[in-house]
């Protein structure tokens, strides 16, 4: 009998055991690791798959807010989502990650909430159509420093503009944006889960602006999802064009609006988030 | 002795009363009522309130993401708010709207999170300056059916461009970009509250590019503030120039993202939404 191949290194990051009721064990991923806590897009991804695994799920994840709470410890954490109203077609979920400490006391890091619906066919429109990039194959591989954080080394991105600063100098961008073809290392097919993930692999903004190294961290996230399982599914383990830029950079936190388009242009999901950076 | 003047009629809609422990009462406002349920930056406005009115408040509003999840009545309505988690500079919120139906039971219609911090002031920029408009006495206002909605005629609008379709026959619009100053009606200094109902002011992107009134709801909207209560006050009753457009329409759903400026020129904050809407 064949051996089942081993699961790729994303599912194992993102595994929940159901703890029945609404609770879901899950355990950090030394693979998605960032600097002193896990990479946000991986924690997105969390939430969001307690709720795809919720018995109780209908539809499809249209909306994900993300708030980045408090720290996350290297250990087991529990993922709790539950549904805060269902309609027809439409469901609102809570969702928190909670870590319980040495003193035994329960602590939220995480705070969520998702919108999923059952999805139908209508009228459709882009105004974000993707923009005129060279072909993946025509970009050269952006070295991306898995040993200062393990979770860059997890994704292969192919920058054509807005490449993190080589020297941290303090040279000021005129632009905050950047746009680079992206997919999992080693490649793996498109679904809600990595999507999210793929939609926090932006360098802050403020790096890019200001060309100094400062202290950040994501408050929160959203994403909007533009395509249904089956369209992510399609896309198998083709690269994603993704781009961000930033709005306004004030008093301690900056946005940044990003688009993910597919491997055939269609857009995939947008995604906003707020940062704090110090300094 | 001179009578108090009347509150604003924004005020009366926003009104919390505070019941201990982390419920506020509340009523719907005839007054911000739209078709078959309250105008959905009121909403937002309340949500915010009742983080706002809580005596464990820390700091100011730097992100909101309200979720509709249900259909609203008219009456009253408990606004509960309670800090998921506190930190030493920012404080992560969870808030909801109930209402008691007929048989008693307590029905969520409105989901939210708030992320609320104290700001320093750090080094900062713009990379969305405001463009380059008429003044609003240059700009004719636009003409708000109140007696469609009740809430229309709580704002004073000046379209610039991409004015809410005068002819309904399904014209296909290049463009979904709407742009024009906003206050209120009558005019009320800016706050918080105000400025998040202000980001929901944006007619449905779906309408302005189809030119046909399809049934539509926004299922979740994010604000991001980039100014804090002084700067906000600092704008008085002076217009804001407000923008929005859509970037994807598909299956049911589409997403549209604004901005809203200051009379000084400032980014007051950047604000999306995913929105339902049929055939």
């Amino acid at each position: 009998m064949p051996e089942a191949p081993a699961p790729h290194v994303f599912d194992t990051a993102i595994a929940l055991a159901h703890q029945g009721g609404d609770d879901f064990a899950g355990h950090t991923s030394p693979a998605y690791w960032n600097m002193i806590g896990p990479f946000g897009g991986i924690t997105a991804a969390i939430a969001l798959n307690a709720v795809l695994q919720h018995p109780q799920l209908l539809g499809e994840p249209v909306s994900l807010t993300v708030n980045f709470a408090g720290p996350v410890t290297q250990g087991p954490f529990t993922a709790r989502a539950r549904p805060a109203r269902t309609n027809r077609s439409t469901q609102h979920w809570w969702v928190e990650l909670v870590q319980t400490g040495a003193d035994g006391e329960e602590s939220v890091s995480t705070t969520a909430t998702v919108v999923t619906a059952a999805r139908r066919a209508t009228w459709g429109a882009s105004d974000a159509p993707m923009p005129a990039v060279p072909a993946p194959a025509d970009v050269a591989r952006s070295v991306r420093p898995g040993n200062v954080a393990a979770w860059l080394a997890r994704y292969e991105v192919r920058t054509i503009e807005g490449d993190i600063p080589q020297v941290w100098e303090g040279q000021h961008a005129e632009s905050s944006l950047s746009r680079w073809w992206l997919r999992d290392d080693p490649p793996r097919p498109l679904d809600f889960a990595s999507l999210t993930a793929m939609a926090d692999v932006f360098f802050p903004r403020v790096w890019l602006k200001r060309a100094t190294r400062v202290p950040v961290g994501t408050v929160s996230m959203t994403v909007y999802f533009h395509a249904d399982g089956a369209q992510l599914a399609a896309n198998g383990e083709q690269y994603l064009l993704a781009e961000a830029r930033a709005q306004a950079f004030r008093d301690g936190f900056f946005d940044q609006t990003g688009l993910l388009w597919g491997a055939d242009g269609r857009l995939l999901c947008s995604t906003h988030q707020v940062v704090y950076y110090k300094e």
